[in-house]
């Protein structure tokens, strides 16, 4: 499979940030294997994509935090606080789900992405198994987690299920799918199972996903318990030492725990648009910024959000902070774009993932910029970031195949996926 | 001309916010006619738009603030500070504008409303006349304020010309344009020039359109100039005595100064997205809709935003006030839908634009909710706010006529404006 694209502005977000004027990009297979001003003459066998001046390619965009199936219960649960949201609503919800259900909820999620340019996702959900039949559907680059919650009675059964969930399916689907472990929380947990989890991790080599320090109840209980911040208690618990720590959230970090998290090189994945929705406050991202922490741009839920759409994430952050420390230079537009594609790549520990580079996975979003709103054209990671708009994305490709195009997902009758998924919420949630 | 909407889900915004599902209504000439389960039975002479039951039919968007023709320094002067923005980037630009940049400016910046769905706005600029033929092209109904710099040696000059446009221009266009007075703020004003403002706006009848209290910085050398706070010099110079003042931004208020403000019954235009961009604060949204005050949205000009989309802000000022207060109960997704439409309409003082009811002005905009974040169909002003796009609106109506729709203004060749803006932008202002 060859594809060519030409006289599209490639917006690369490689180590210079370069952006080529009407440059050319050629992806064979699964790899980018040409960046540059002039398309190749040789186009035996290739599909040629003709931008023609008013086409933007960017790296798809990385999604370092979400629940695919909660699109299930979008707008069924706002303008409510974390712990109620969570304990009234999402975990009533989701103890009557199905793997159906899971299934149909993810192939939502997964069409959504897509027709915004997403095209990795870190997931963090319970019967995992249930969500590959979407994903080969519908075959996005993902990391998917079981959410364990370490004070069940099942606690063992459920980290022994994440377990068998990878030797059953790390690897799948030609390398797409990733698994990792997913201890829910501290406040969800013991210290001997988060121990257990981060032991576990190191001996498979994978991720650890965790929530950490969304709430100011959360870190405050957590001191009170352990005389830790929730970052320090996994610290203690060995989650940095040989593991690769995905911390969702980090709304209450200590400048002892940016500290704590940049030295040993764990990950942040940032959610704006949940944080605020939640009423959870404002992650400290300048001071994460400042010491180099990984961060990765992220949606939570579509139940806290209410869409998983990075470009709102982006421009979220570039002015959420920008409003909280009354400093309009806090997050700049291309520090934005880079957390959102090449930045969370490298947070969730994918090497050739985030830019348009020879060599690199060709997961790529094409991006229509006729319109009102990127003219004139001044800078176009700034009108990308501040006015652009995931709609205007026409095609997205996820490791050299089309899995958006037009308006239309590949492979997905979105009227099916519509009726079940209302279905479901009329009748097995019985909302 | 009739036009009649049926099989679509009519968000009304009025007193009950009611939401009819596959209702109907009906428009003739300016007016809404007819809102109801069934479509008329009579359909002679009208233009029947079927929705199909995937199709949202909102009142237009309301933009309490803007400056239109900044759309031609879109994406130029990003990441700065508001002092430095405007002393050492947005004055200079503007003082090179001509009335022909300001005219394409204008009709770059309706066409992208246009397509918003946005039907009001509330403008300030210099040189209003250039707005009128782009006003003429593409008819949004607009007040138009000339922001009017107290301090300059021809403030004089400035204020009778102000008045001139008052005379020439109140009305014009069938009553879609309205003109009031701007004095730009306190601190490019003398004390007497701002009482003369408000004597004058009184003797026309016409409103008072000023920015107030949007850095701290501003709030501060104020009280320390005059001993009262903007909002308190504005009383003492007559702001609020039978005069309509419009205050935008209001980021610094004081408690008094929202006493003030709710007792007098002035309006707030407040800018979510600029107020962040800038990083000048959130205004205190909270403890003004627990008074009462009336608030609308808006988008500023575009080099502070840097897009003019009242969705964006809808969903901003639902997010930021939760974020800045920990309150996930802070702004609700109807009060947001409220302040960009019927709630801007009322502190605008257009007593009939903003809700779908008979005898309203027919301000309209048609969505496409045929999409993967508008389900399940669980609340739709909820995904409206929380979770939908600009890029849906399909058709816009001011006063019954048509002036967006299936992705083209009508009458503007977008082409054009392109080439010319971006001919300013690279020459005029030689950026």
């Amino acid at each position: 499979m060859r594809t060519i694209f030409q006289n599209v502005h490639v917006v690369t977000v490689n180590g210079e940030n370069e952006v080529l004027q009407n440059g050319a990009v050629e992806v064979l297979d699964d790899r980018i294997t040409y960046v540059g001003s002039e398309p190749p003459k040789d186009t035996a066998g290739a599909r040629v994509i003709d931008g023609k001046g008013k086409k933007a390619l960017l790296p798809g965009f990385v999604n370092g935090h979400t629940h695919l199936p909660m699109v299930l219960f979008r707008g069924g649960a706002d303008d409510m606080e974390l712990h109620s949201w969570l304990n009234d609503r999402i975990f009533p919800l989701e103890a009557k789900e199905t793997p159906e259900s899971i299934t149909y909820g993810a192939l939502l999620a997964l069409a959504e992405l897509a027709r915004a340019g997403v095209t990795t996702v870190n997931d963090m959900y319970t019967q995992n198994r249930a969500l590959l039949p979407a994903l080969e559907k519908l075959p996005l680059r993902a990391t998917l987690s079981m959410g364990l919650f370490g004070q069940a009675d099942n606690a063992q059964q459920q980290l022994e299920d994440n377990v068998r969930f990878y030797h059953e399916v790390n690897g799948a689907l030609g390398g797409l799918v990733r698994v990792g472990l997913g201890p829910h929380a501290e406040y969800t947990a013991t210290a001997p199972f988060l121990r257990q989890c981060a032991d576990t991790a190191r001996k498979l080599g994978c991720p650890l996903h965790i929530h950490v320090s969304e709430t100011k109840k959360e870190h405050v209980e957590c001191k009170a318990r352990h005389g830790l911040t929730p970052v320090g208690l996994l610290d203690r618990e060995g989650f940095f030492d040989d593991n690769q720590a995905l911390l969702a959230h980090c709304v209450w970090l200590e400048e002892a725990d940016m500290d704590l998290i940049a030295r040993k090189g764990a990950a942040v994945l940032h959610n704006p648009c949940s944080n605020m929705k939640l009423g959870s406050g404002f992650a400290p991202v300048p001071g994460m910024l400042s010491r180099g922490i990984k961060i990765a741009l992220s949606t939570d839920g579509a139940a806290s959000n209410n869409s998983l759409d990075l470009w709102e994430e982006m421009r979220l952050c570039a002015l959420m902070h920008k409003g909280n420390t009354l400093d309009a230079t806090a997050v700049r537009a291309p520090e934005a774009l880079y957390m959102a594609t090449r930045g969370a790549a490298l947070a969730l520990g994918y090497e050739d993932v985030g830019s348009i580079c020879p060599g690199f996975q060709a997961d790529l979003c094409l991006v229509d910029i006729d319109r009102p709103y990127y003219h004139p054209m001044t800078d176009l990671v700034h009108h990308i970031v501040y006015g652009g708009n995931s709609r205007d994305v026409v095609m997205t490709m996820v490791a050299g195949r089309v899995v958006y195009e037009e308006g239309r997902p590949m492979n997905v009758d979105l009227e099916e996926v519509y009726d079940r998924v209302q279905f479901f919420y009329d009748h097995l949630f019985n909302v």
